[in-house]
């Protein structure tokens, strides 16, 4: 690791720290400018038709890196990172269970384990508040409301399930402003998947979101879905394998990719 | 298929009169404004790799679809095709030598075949074209001059070589112009990976390309350097598969999907 990627703001520091068991908490606002990614271990029997699912559903499935069987190390992203360490908390799933909150893996790691990084909403987030759209759960210190649509996922072996979406409100002028900022980042969920009348998600009451937090909707304000990092998780619950491993909510792990680097190019 | 959907220009008639055996000529062309695409088919065994290759390596491997294994049908691209008669000639490979080509895969097509679909240069070119941005070979009625460059891919369990490029020349003042259009596709190869001086590329001489023809360069034209959808198909011919089919060059599948469709949405 180069000195420069040890200065306090950089994810090498923040990683090191987590890895000496000196940082348990999320980890939204660390290394400001760097890609956080969400992360689902599965064994390699599973990884072929895991893989095959964020392909066919790229938008809630944005892949950052996949690693190969038993390597802890996302080569792309991170080539000094350990992801059996290196996140503040992870959940482990058996039979689609969570049987298990643990701060390291190095326990429990095996031989045919695939990593998957996916990207994740701060990407987008910290673009819109930089282009001075409010992003309303941020403004109100909650988490981001998130709802289980009646789409479908495209499945692929037994990984079959709806699209889940979290919610922003936007002003109906900064909509399109929106858009044209998410566009840039397709491996960080991209464009919204639906904007205005949630109707056609199967989405009832805006106030009761399945998971998160509701939040106020403005007089003049849109609601405008985005896919979220929560559908591969669901649906790999729902396809009860017998051994699967995340990181706890907001405990994301943090890159050594920019924003910029994740931005088309 | 729906009635419009046979107009003449349309692919659905096209792969109807290909799957009829009334057309054994290259698909350049045919149904202009619907993107064409490259095939790969490989046995399951080695299918989860060559996605995970495909995964790591995007300008070179856009994935438009994935098959199932056994399914003949695109379903996310042309629903009503079929992948073993739509192609108007296909190549066998097998131990990664071409042992022959075919203009029907009936008679060898197994439970155990997965279909790859990747996205082609035709539909950054129309772009080009449209935007008046000159594509020299189509100017001189040649193919395209292809190199082999020292840059690897990175690897993928058997599938390991050097990245493939395309060449064309572009006038100075058009280059931005060629990035911005092609940075909408990125599903087509998207941007250029090198623009100008192509030594780095560990290209010595562009009047000798490793396929195609080589094409003028005028003066103020700068070389620009695309991605090839050969890589994938040369890489998976170095892994030496007992067996992998491919489209003959210049023979490619006909999808239902516009090259809007194809575009950053």
């Amino acid at each position: 690791m180069k000195t420069a990627e040890l200065a306090r703001d950089s994810p090498g520091y923040w990683r090191k720290k987590i890895r000496a068991g000196r940082w348990r908490r999320p980890t939204s606002g660390l290394a400001p400018g760097y890609a956080q990614a969400n992360l689902v271990i599965v064994p390699r029997d599973h990884a072929s038709d895991f893989l095959l699912f964020c392909q066919r559903n790229p938008k809630p499935c944005p892949l950052l890196e996949v690693t190969d069987p038993g390597d802890p190390t996302p080569r792309a992203v991170a080539g000094d990172a350990d992801l059996r360490t290196d996140l503040p908390a992870y959940r482990v799933y058996v039979d689609g269970s969570m049987v298990e909150e643990r701060t390291d893996l190095r326990e429990v790691w095996r031989a045919d384990f695939v990593a998957f990084l996916l990207g994740c909403s701060f990407t987008f987030e910290a673009a819109l508040l930089r282009a001075n759209v409010p992003v309303r759960h941020i403004e109100c210190d909650s988490n981001v409301p998130i709802f289980i649509t009646t789409q479908h996922c495209r499945p692929a072996g037994p990984f079959v399930g709806p699209l889940v979406v979290s919610m922003r409100p936007i002003p109906a002028p900064m909509v399109s402003r929106a858009v044209e900022i998410c566009a840039r980042y397709p491996l960080a969920h991209g464009v919204p998947v639906h904007i205005g009348d949630p109707a056609p998600l199967g989405i009832t009451d805006l106030g009761r979101p399945d998971y998160g937090d509701a939040v106020p909707i403005h007089s003049g304000e849109v609601p405008v879905f985005w896919a979220c990092g929560v559908t591969p998780q669901a649906v790999a619950r729902r396809a009860r394998l017998p051994l699967m491993i995340t990181h706890a909510p907001g405990h994301m792990f943090l890159t050594d990719m920019t924003d910029e680097d994740l931005a088309l190019h």
